[in-house]
């Protein structure tokens, strides 16, 4: 999916959140366990239909399928399938967070977007440019690439000073040099909705995918205020708060709820 | 596998020598890839006996499973399974790079640690101690953490002056913080082989991962010179060099000479 289409999708929805398929089984609702032979998958289905007229992405964080091994995996490809297949509208971010040597990234960059058809991926800076340059290869795909993250963590390299200002600003300016507002975004933790100003000084066009709005404590007003473009420019994630709003059999419906509850705020910041 | 049970397996062999999985169907030899129903299985079996008399270490990296979706997750599975029934005392490594917010780094632990059973797994630094800690909770088991790695990206991040040195030794210095000498290493390519005389003021006792000797230009003298401890403290990985020593029938035989002519160099610096 182009840049181009992902706002047009916004523009249509007056949306622009990402709804994180982070499928644990110790929260997926005991029926669903009980009941279905690929619980993760029908939980996600499920998930899906109900939030799908709220959201403009869904992101599948590959750790929460990679721990259930073969059939997580199995899950993982019949869910990206089933969402290219009946909502092929939707921009699909595979949260893998990876990045190695240039022939490795470029088998990874492969993996995911030719054999699993997603989007995005989200891509870790570290090891540099030919670590994340394989992602930028691909027509129509993108790599994100963390920046700000929302963990506690990101108080451990990211921001700590380097050369007068924060590290993550450094990685971000540095990183947009490989890639254009075509190609690239970037992860910016919504914990930290001030430092959006700056980053916006050093990316002012590049779409951001902000995590931690919600259960994490992020305000979305505060997002929009200092992450805002004219082209939007902001994808909003949330997981847990809408995907495990309820664990009991009015799972879908009561996620459907949270997501048009998110949508309906984000409606009053699209001009 | 703890500390103790490598060094000895190391002192025993007389070689700290890792071999890198890394299958690609493109120089996997023709006639494993027509006549076997899991070529990638089938090669790295060969592999494995071929080299396992000279080295103490096996280093799937996932990338090149993930290439080929769920057969290619089944073929890294079985190749754990193999080594870990056929050569319980080699030190295995899932080069997988992982690192997510604290949570979601736990069940990538779980998956390589419990339904995998790999002795360590290779760690991205970037979002900080929630996204490593989570590997640190194993018994026996280990996160190596990427330090300065062997590729040209390195010198994006990793070699930038930060406080007055270079950014991979606060990364080092604070990381080791988190961990010990006993469950945690060091990813330090080999191409830049006097920084280990720095890292060893930092990280006298670490184990380090050391990639980049042979094909990627790196000296076995000069790594040895420079990092070796009381302990050894070196595991020495070579991919290329040797499981593509040969694209022919007796790639096998081939990748057992490669491997063998490393061990001879290394049996020298162990005393």
């Amino acid at each position: 999916m182009n840049r181009a289409e992902l706002i047009k999708q916004i523009r249509a929805k007056k949306s622009f959140l990402c709804v994180g398929l982070d499928p644990d089984a110790e929260k997926i609702p005991k029926h669903i366990i009980e009941e279905e032979e690929d619980p993760i998958y029908e939980f996600n289905k499920q998930i899906i239909e109900a939030t799908a007229p709220y959201c403009v992405a869904f992101k599948p964080n590959t750790a929460f399928y990679e721990a259930y091994g073969l059939s997580g995996i199995d899950s993982l490809e019949k869910t990206i399938k089933y969402i290219k297949t009946n909502h092929p509208d939707h921009f699909l971010i595979a949260d893998a967070k990876r990045g190695d040597i240039g022939n490795t990234s470029s088998m990874y960059a492969k993996a995911f977007f030719k054999r699993l058809n997603a989007d995005a991926i989200t891509v870790a800076p570290y090891m540099g440019s030919d670590s994340v340059k394989p992602f930028l290869q691909f027509e129509n795909k993108w790599a994100i690439v963390l920046g700000l993250t929302s963990n506690e963590g990101s108080v451990d390299f990211q921001q700590q000073k380097f050369d007068g200002r924060d590290f993550y600003l450094h990685v971000i300016e540095t990183c947009a040099k490989w890639g254009n507002e075509n190609n690239m975004m970037f992860v910016v933790g919504a914990t930290k909705a001030q430092m959006l100003e700056e980053i916006r000084k050093i990316a002012p066009n590049h779409f951001l995918l902000v995590p931690g709005v919600g259960a994490q404590g992020g305000s979305l007003e505060d997002v929009c205020k200092y992450g805002l473009t004219k082209d939007i420019g902001l994808l909003i994630n949330s997981s847990r708060g809408i995907i495990y709003a309820s664990q009991g059999e009015d799972f879908a419906e009561k996620a459907l709820i949270e997501a048009k509850k998110m949508a309906e705020q984000m409606k009053h910041f699209i001009k």
